[in-house]
């Protein structure tokens, strides 16, 4: 069934395409990742966002470790077919930090300020369940320096 | 001035970084397209968006065609640096199908089915001015095929 959607989208040279979650009733943009045919298929059946970790070459089932899991209410697709937007119910946060959103800086004054504290420490997303070490953006990705949400 | 936010970025490989856009008010996803360090400078000097049409290998100022600028009312960074998410205003329509966004398409029953129509005849948006030929994704982004938001 999700082949009619698959074969509308445009993966890039490494076989990804970028995906927005934004919070489905507030409109809050909660971060950027990607997803392969892969994770695109299994985020359509199973309606929990699946995405592709880059610096982990594998699957990236967002909120395996931290149980910060999005449900997902709506796939949409830009007019290329090479941007996806999911429309998610995020589960606690989606950030790593313990921030709702990953975009928590924004530029005051010509430098970056902070504008959204964390609600979750975050060693309590990810301390008690031996998952990976601090990861680099999104809750459950990978470590710093490794790329857009894993 | 700009070089505390763009020490901050973690371009990729092409020197790129994608740049979500997102209508200040109303929450709408309108977009996703790139920016390179040039594009960054200017979009903070400006106040305007300017991006990297990865098509066109130069700075894409969007409107300069269609007239459908977007302000930029601010400017936030992801976690990790390696995505934007930017406030803006839009005048018009971002998408160069006409309509309000370029995320038009929705999974439906495991197809995609237009959400949304044209508010502009997308003629109007280039036919008067000499423009480029039917552009690929946001208004004035290159043709088909060619990459995201150019």
């Amino acid at each position: 069934m999700p082949d009619a959607v698959l074969s509308a989208i445009r993966f890039d040279a490494a076989g990804l395409v970028p995906v927005v979650a934004q919070q489905h009733d507030s409109g809050e943009v909660l971060m950027l990742a990607w997803m392969n045919a892969a994770a695109l298929r299994e985020t359509l059946a199973t309606g929990r966002l699946c995405y592709w970790s880059r610096s982990r070459g594998r699957l990236w089932r967002k909120g395996e470790t931290s149980g910060q899991i999005q449900r997902l209410v709506e796939l949409r697709v830009d007019c290329d077919g090479d941007t996806l937007l999911a429309l998610v119910d995020q589960q606690g946060v989606a950030c790593h930090t313990g921030r709702r959103s990953c975009f928590y800086r924004a530029v005051r004054e010509g430098a970056l300020a902070e504008i959204a504290a964390p609600e979750i420490p975050p060693e309590a997303l990810y301390g008690g369940e031996g998952g990976p070490p601090a990861p680099a953006r999104a809750a459950d990705a990978p470590p710093p320096g490794t790329g857009t949400g894993g």
